[in-house]
């Protein structure tokens, strides 16, 4: 499933290059997929999972500006479409993010979409309709239709999901407009130890090893329910490049203990001496 | 019921051509009632059933602009009607949608009309009244009344419907101005395996009719409440166009299952399941 | 109780010439009392018993001029009394439904009066006391008195009346300003027998009656509360205009029954059969 | 406890001659005291007690300008004080209600002050504090004190008066802040008697002292929470008038018992049965 | 501690001359540390109990400018801090009333201290803290510092004070920054009297004495929460005042018992009649 | 972790010289770890137990500039970012606190990070993350990167830290930005003791000592909830510099009694009466 280089590109928001260590599950392969088809793609995963890299690392491989949004219920049409300003001449129009992007051939990602307003949604609605297109009713009535490179993705967070909740809490009209939607997990333990050592610059990869385990222990005490929260592999990095400056678990103590709530400090302190003795 | 082509209209609004599977049930017949009448339609339907295609295509048919806006409560009057702006030479008046689309004699589509606000409603009381008019009471009072070309359709998704909603979600008065109210269902199976093939490409028959049997299975799931959400025709065609560049099953993975939430994606691979074997 | 014809009145809001078939009751009458003697009057009656009709029947006998406004809580001051816009000249005062129909002589009709902003109710006091003038306090203070041709009539729903609403959603200092209350009540059969056949063209009085039958039957379940909602004069002219071109139950299928909830349907669909036979 | 006229005033806010029969209870007297002595006066009463009448007979006997304004929580701080607006030669102050009057020697009455915002209550204890000023900070900070003719009144409902309410939904510090509160009470029978026979024109004193018989007993009935509602001398004049031109009962009909709930109407009927038989 | 007498100064908003008696408890002298070491003071007491008065007696003693703002929860940060205006020359600034008291060298009494708008509390944070500067974000961005005149000082109601309320109801940060706060009491029985027979010019003392008494009983009432309120030292003056020209039990109906509710104005009567029979 | 003096930098936002006793537990030296690489550091701890002095003492040190904005909720992006306004020349850019800090290389300490908009917290993941920039899309779309010398602190109060808050009020995705997190707490007693002496001047040890521990004894009284707030050393020194002028007992009533809750209040002076006998 190749996505083209698109060589001649001179967008300022294409990404610097990226270290990324491509999980095994298939999923650079079918946002590849939705790239070339043309067709917007859905990433649902807890915070720190990667979801915003593989875009970004994707963004970087074939030289694609990527613009980022989030869409938490405070962003409003105005950002999003555009609006009038006033000068000496009058009011004219300013582009907002979405029609900027789908103007200069950028990828969009909107984070957090299952929080966006419901005229949000609307736009995006007829965006990704038959119609494709979008009209600044703001404005003057015109229609704007996408670039050929624009592409959209989109993001949103699993983590309140209850029974009633999960996917659902994105609107089913909207959910019906992506094609594809990939659920992502943590990386497994060699891929995530492969990362740490990559982004941290620690390479004891002995210490890193027992961080990423600890850390998977972590996650299942959160799955668990035993403590709230979340763990990504960013923390881990944290963690990974403290120790290289002070004793390990000094620096689990500002790195990894210090984020949780003093209830829940006690577990992850007993998990961090698991690996670390005192 | 024959509704005359509008030849010489060259609205921007005129749909693209379009594939459509009229259904069976009348529903095409009542909406062209409608129009060579000259009187409102309301639309009611699951999300997906095809209310918004089916005007569509009839715009399409007979040559006619079609505009849409949705109503849901993020819908103000300044963007129905309209608004005053400023410029050098003060403020001017910037028709809204409504007013743009009576001047304009394009057919215009509301979305989510049980959500309108109530000032939304008092206009369309007095358009769909016997005064047949709207007055530009945030401008200069002036009456505008509709080009002839000029129809007006909504919709509503009675979804919530439990003892007390429905169509009584809708305020009274406003129903009341619909002459004509029309229940859409899903298509039947044979019309759905010609939908799904004409728009998917994949004109495996036998697949894609199991997929439209698994597609009813849930849907009937969804209606019992064994899970929750709705399944559109839309989601089936995607299924169909991922299963030819990838295993029908990992296609329904990415297309069909993911779209659920974690608690109802088992059931929804039982069905899966049983129509395609692992 | 005449009421002399204003005969070189030109305003652009005198009604269209209407059929309206006059209840019996003696509202007219007493319309015209307030009418001759400068009082307002208030109307309370069901959605579609005719409270609109009878004020604009009576505006186009005598030549004046008819305003809508609808008070349902969503109508501000600012539309209402006027507001100040701006130009190069500076800001300039553009005046209100109120203000414009009181300096005009044109009458006008309150709609949904129970459901007006507190301010929009004090404006209406200082109007209806004994001041009888309203002061633009947001333009530069003035005062404003009406036209001796000004009628001000106010009409509300009593369909929320449980034990404490009913006239008391009312404000009671707003109430106690209208003189003359009329409580108005649907047609009686033969009236609405002719009326139909007037207005739907259609001329089978037989099946006709049937339908007022049928409508009174549904009105009967709804004041039973066995169903919900209301049932317009309206409602039965579109069945009867429906059926001139459908057969009467496939015409009753999208005039009537569609316009109740899934659970209301049923009684509904019911009573038709009872009146015309599958 | 004489308040001289003040002869040579011209203010446009000087009430028209009126009708007034003064309540036996000094009320008045203690008015006149409040305005002798230049301390402002707080009214509490049932509407249609007569609180504003008996203020604006007062204005219109010494000659003063009344101005009203209702506090009811959507009147601003804006209004109240004043405002910036724009021209061409940039903004400009324009007075709101209070400052007008208060430079322009005027009363002013308060409606409903129980309601206002605190904002507002703030700008009133600083009228009516030791300081007497009232600073204009939303213009340009100046200090304003009132026209030595300047003269300030409130008024409130009881009518919400349950265990903890009552003056105490005033705010104790604003209560505090006026001197003298009167209570008012209904007219004694012979006053209404008066009253009603000079403002309806109905002469027939035996009919219209049944009707405020009547009206005492209707008022018995809401004290003692058999229906609810007020009663006002204004809704008797309006039956008395009508009663000119309609038979009594039919009068009562379209005046009193409409103006009642539908489950209060028949206790109201009763009673007007009870006075004038059937 | 002496605080010496601002001499030179100006400014318009020095007080008038006061008439105080000073209470016997030595809050003035810590106002007077407060003032003589540059600390702001905090008053917590109940409504009249002379928080403002003995901040106003020391300003005009020593010759300073008293501004007054209240924080109720209604004063926005563009009225405390400044805000932007627009003219022909575009915008400017103008300052608000803390920013141009500290300009003027002025003092300034917060009243409501307890219902600041967060955003209003941050400004005082950093006005109190040892950076002793407020910026002008609004603005452009500038710093300004306090005039060595300037004083800040506070006040706040304990009225709801419960078993989590109190000085708790003002933000602990807050809180933090006053140095000295001081609970005030009412007056004790000879210092009232006193100031009662100064204020209202009624030189009966016995009489007076024995309105104080009766002030006192209600305010135990109060304490006891058998009725509801509070009773201020002025609230007896306006009685003392009304009986130079009522009889005094007269005068206790309009200045005293109308001001309860209606369950509550018995036990005050009650009291009134134990000191003053009828 | 030497963090180099940045010595040509004149900013007007460097403090001025602090005294600070560096409490003993290696806080500083954290801080200057994340000052040196340059990652973002979040300070979790009571309120007055010195986050905000840290933060400034380490600023004052190194030379650098230091601003503050406090994230309550009531901060928007306008002021954090920018906002355009008018002159006469039309609309310009005005850069908000955060951007200006960025460009000027000043340091950033963002108050109640927990309490901040969605919409803030998002610019900050675009600052914080490998992004390291934000884009000013209220203005033209343009991308600032932070000058070299930028660094970002930011600080809450864990106070209302129950089984399910803590840590967790923040926002896991904002707090992933942080990879140091440093809990604070109070300082030890003879760090205390010679805190309060150096900033009080108050040089009488034992008494300080006393008052020290009375402080944490109250300390202990609110971890245990016996009574409720907080205990800064803030508060000691006030105390202690109060006794300079009154007896230590008085001194305790104004500057620590006076500040509790009545309900409160005895605890705290029995506390008190236990160090300073009556």
């Amino acid at each position: 499933m190749a996505v083209p280089v698109n060589a001649g590109n001179a967008s300022a928001f294409i990404p610097p290059p990226q270290v990324y260590i491509a999980p095994s599950q298939g999923y650079l392969e079918k946002l590849a997929f939705g790239v070339a088809n043309n067709q917007p793609v859905l990433l649902i995963g807890e915070t720190g999972v990667g979801k915003t890299q593989s875009v970004r690392y994707l963004a970087w491989k074939t030289n694609n500006g990527l613009r980022r949004v989030n869409l938490n219920g405070a962003t409003t049409v105005d950002e999003f479409l555009g609006k009038m300003l006033i000068n000496e001449q009058g009011t004219y129009w300013v582009d907002g993010v979405l029609v900027s992007a789908m103007q200069a051939g950028d990828w969009i990602l909107l984070d957090e979409i299952n929080a966006c307003l419901p005229e949000i949604a609307f736009c995006l609605h007829s965006l990704l309709d038959d119609d494709r297109m979008v009209v600044l009713m703001e404005y003057d009535g015109r229609i704007v239709r996408p670039h050929p490179d624009f592409r959209l993705f989109a993001s949103m967070n699993p983590s309140e999901e209850g029974r009633y909740s999960g996917t659902k809490t994105l609107n089913e009209a909207l959910l019906d407009r992506f094609p594809i939607v990939i659920r992502m997990d943590y990386l497994s333990e060699d891929e995530e130890v492969q990362a740490v050592t990559a982004q941290s610059g620690n390479r004891d990869e002995d210490v890193v090893r027992r961080m990423v385990r600890a850390a998977n222990d972590i996650r299942a005490a959160i799955r668990n329910e035993k403590i709230f929260g979340s763990f990504s592999t960013r923390r881990v990095i944290d963690w990974a490049r403290m120790a290289l400056s002070f004793p390990v678990r000094e620096a689990a103590r500002y790195a990894v203990v210090s984020k949780q709530s003093a209830y829940d400090a006690e577990t992850v302190q007993d998990i961090v001496d698991n690996y670390f003795e005192a």
